[in-house]
């Protein structure tokens, strides 16, 4: 089954030798693909079994985002709204989120993933990054890690998001479980590990020590840093290899100087920053510098409850001082950087046929027109609606 | 035709004698709506022609977006671009848009507004001001304030938003023209006048003359002030008992004892901002002086191309330093102030059957998630979809 997409006004492929500039643009073209898979960029007159007129709309890779935590039960607007009239933001609440979590049945945790997947698809993502990281004891990281493995694959293992209450005080203790029964546990369902190295959570030694358990485990490594103060956590992600250091809300000269030599990607959350309060990082000086930068929505219902990369993109054009072709890049090649992915976050021949159409005739419009969904369709995506436990059933019995 | 909505988890009604704190927020209630008008808050068990369940969700009156500019042709999407990229705003882009509207035929400005309509209602707003100020010239400003007033009955003439380029150099004889047959020839098409005083634009006694050839004709007056620096503005609009003043980025103190001993709104456009990148204002500093406060989107293709309310009061909370609720209120109650309608903004008995249903369980999310698409369903309006051209030689033609 083939489909032309025709009568695109912009087309933003990512390649550049597609078409103009770093993001391979190509006016008033179209695009054929086959089931999942592009066929051709800009052949005129395509014929195929199926027609998609795109009225002049800009159609571009779909989003790569790269760090979210989509598995979770309950929500946390009373804290948000405190801390809008002046509480501070230190991370403690994600230990509300683990008690809702724990204690919500499996199917119940599945369709509240289901219910926020519609929505990332709605905002135009194809790929997503989901971690855990609100189980924290070896039973319920299994189980969400496993309801995240269901959906994508890429899934990662985040039991040092924090210490959970009955570890208070035992943190040595907890990283042992962590990286012992409960990454043993996971491991069957994750492709990444991850840790949150920060005061109040881990520290250098601690997130090297969950990284390490990783690493001999097989799985890449990614890692939380920088997100509320200075901190030796950029510096450690790139030492250790990580795929990507996540927040980077505070860069030394030290951390960018080590970025720029290793080939860590630095991840940017903006929404995060938007939600807690905090300063927004200088993208300008980690980009100048030469480091490889993503934009990811953290969506989570702590410090960060959107699924909008466009809004992502909006916050990062008028307040991290990057320009929109930056900003969209960051949102697909940079976040497939980040999941060390080569294939998705551009559209070519070959390649998959993951992308979206906005509703208006530019890329720009994405930071031109904050707040205005511009997510026009959606077309395929690298992860799937969890399969119901109805379903599950159905399956198994099936010869 | 009866409707009743239930199974709604919260219900703002603005209304403090029907529920808890100045919201008047009552808690898993319903509504039953006759027409275009509320019948009953919270009776239980009501009985009605049709049910819509709303699921747990917040139901809310429909936002009252009082500063909208949505009667243009063309957008400015390269100057924006240009803008984050380090240009100063001046305001001087306006004559690109009236280059734009000059030129295009009524059908197509028609169509435009149609467009931008649909998203104003999908965006959960029931109550729009529409400006002109993209024509600038007799003809232009009659034709496009009666395309206004074709689709709402708030339509405001700001014939004195820039001087066109042909009068560059004598904006004495413009304003001459503004007060004299530009007025006339618009005013059958309108209820208020508005004015940009502001450096570059009009100043304090040229806006003041538009302002009171505005009275002397009937109409109700508005003022656009202090957006890109400190002056006269505000308290002009002050003294002469305008509904509202609009922007307002820049208060001083006497700007704020002015506006708290006078009965003139002020309205902020914290969109405009963003997109302008000035620095927000500090709301709370008017909220404590005891001045009545709103938030519109100010809706425009060159300083603030959204329509998106939930956009405005995710920022307000975030950079304004209003509380969630006050930055719903402002987006209601606050519009209707703004634009002297005591019917609308509210949920009552005997009122107008405009509401907002949220895709949510409260209105905290409103701030709680920036970027997502919150609408469910908007229901009623005071504005309509504009005739088309055949559809109006039909009317003509009917007994």
């Amino acid at each position: 089954m083939t489909l032309v997409i025709d009568n695109i006004g912009e087309l933003v492929t990512n390649v550049p030798a597609l078409g103009a500039g770093p993001l391979g643009i190509v006016e008033n073209t179209s695009v054929v693909i086959d089931g999942d898979t592009v066929v051709s960029v800009g052949a005129a007159g395509a014929v195929a079994d199926e027609r998609l007129d795109a009225g002049g709309r800009c159609v571009m890779p779909g989003f790569v985002d790269s760090h979210t935590h989509l598995v979770f039960a309950g929500d946390r607007a009373e804290e948000f709204t405190r801390r809008m009239a002046g509480e501070h933001y230190d991370g403690g609440g994600i230990r509300v989120t683990t008690e809702a979590t724990r204690t919500a049945g499996r199917e119940a945790l599945r369709a509240g993933l289901a219910r926020r997947l519609e929505e990332v698809h709605r905002a135009g993502t194809t790929t997503v990054e989901i971690k855990s990281g609100y189980g924290l004891s070896v039973e319920s990281e299994a189980a969400t890690t496993s309801l995240a493995a269901e959906v994508t694959p890429e899934s990662t293992f985040m039991g040092a998001h924090v210490v959970p209450t009955e570890y208070l005080g035992r943190t040595d203790e907890y990283v042992d479980l962590v990286c012992g029964p409960m990454l043993e546990a996971v491991l069957p369902h994750v492709r990444w590990i991850d840790a949150f190295c920060e005061r109040g959570a881990f520290d250098a030694d601690q997130s090297r020590a969950v990284l390490e358990a990783g690493r001999a485990a097989g799985l890449g490594l990614r890692l939380h840093a920088n997100q509320l103060d200075y901190g030796p956590g950029v510096r450690l992600g790139v030492e250790m290899g990580c795929a990507s250091v996540d927040h980077c809300t505070y860069l030394s000269d030290e951390d960018i100087e080590a970025l720029a030599a290793g080939d860590t990607v630095a991840t940017f959350l903006p929404a995060a920053d938007f939600s807690t309060r905090q300063p927004y990082p200088d993208a300008r000086r980690a980009i100048d510098a030469g480091v490889t930068v993503a934009i990811a929505s953290n969506c989570n219902p702590g410090s960060s409850y959107t699924s909008s990369i466009s809004f992502c993109i909006a916050l990062a054009v008028r307040d991290m001082n990057m320009t929109i072709d930056e900003a969209i890049a960051a949102a697909t090649t940079g976040g497939a950087a980040a999941l060390r992915r080569k294939d998705v976050g551009r559209l070519a021949p070959g390649g998959p046929a993951h992308l979206t159409i906005l509703d208006a005739p530019s890329r720009h419009h994405l930071a031109y027109r904050p707040g205005v969904p511009l997510i026009w369709r959606t077309i395929g995506s690298d992860y799937v609606q969890p399969a119901t436990e109805h379903e599950t059933r159905r399956r198994k019995a099936s010869p």
